[in-house]
């Protein structure tokens, strides 16, 4: 299994135990824990064993053990806190908001319009053209 | 493998042909389109070929390919339109804000702080006597 680290990384530090967290769970491929800077109750992080800034780096095997802790990590917040709804959020870039350069998702329970992870959601309207060559350019880049 | 459809469902919809999409990517057990109502330039979902409305119910076989077409679909979607930041989103709940109550992972592009996904993160300070709590509490769901 492709294993990567960063001794720099306050992530990796904690995965290697050398830095403590309130851990919630723990495999060969990932690590949960509660977020030291909760946006609110039951915030929690599900992070791969594997040093990479972006989820576009973590190899695969990593990627599907993320995607299996998301709904058991979530089930059990869920069931502990009786959160009516929840946000699943990965960031990637500062630009994009991201703070700590290992790649996390957080779980973030919502309790009411003023808690949790609180955005402006303002769609367009997709032109078909533009899908047309988006959708080429995208299916391009995939191989 | 365990399946599940939804016949008024418009991504199940969607799955079965019933409806187009700008079709990125398919495989047995996910679907990759561009979103209809993007938020920004190259604004791509998700969703798993399993109708579940939140990300708890999803079976983990479909977790696990959702979890590996996120960094597939996101590296094509950066190299398509060249963003240097990126959110991946994924909500559960209407107070969440899910409009489409099958489960979908948005691959938000991020250009600038005005584009895409505008939220505010207000990070509180973790507790240490609710955090033991928490935790306890968290873990105790997870069986």
């Amino acid at each position: 299994m492709a294993s990567q680290h960063d001794d720099n990384c306050i992530f990796c530090k904690i995965i290697n135990g050398d830095i403590p967290c309130h851990k919630i769970y723990e495999d060969d491929r990932v690590l949960a824990f509660i977020d030291i800077g909760p946006i609110s109750k039951g915030h929690t992080l599900i992070i791969p064993k594997y040093h990479a800034a972006e989820i576009v780096d973590v190899p695969e095997e990593y990627a599907a053990a993320c995607g299996m802790a998301i709904p058991k990590i979530a089930k059990a917040v869920q069931g502990a806190t009786g959160c009516p709804a929840y946000n699943i959020l990965q960031n990637n870039g500062q630009l994009a908001g991201q703070a700590v350069f290992h790649v996390h998702f957080h779980i973030i329970p919502r309790y009411s319009a003023e808690t949790g992870l609180n955005y402006k959601w303002i769609p367009g309207q997709l032109d078909e053209t533009d899908a047309v060559e988006m959708k080429a350019a995208i299916a391009n880049n995939l191989k």
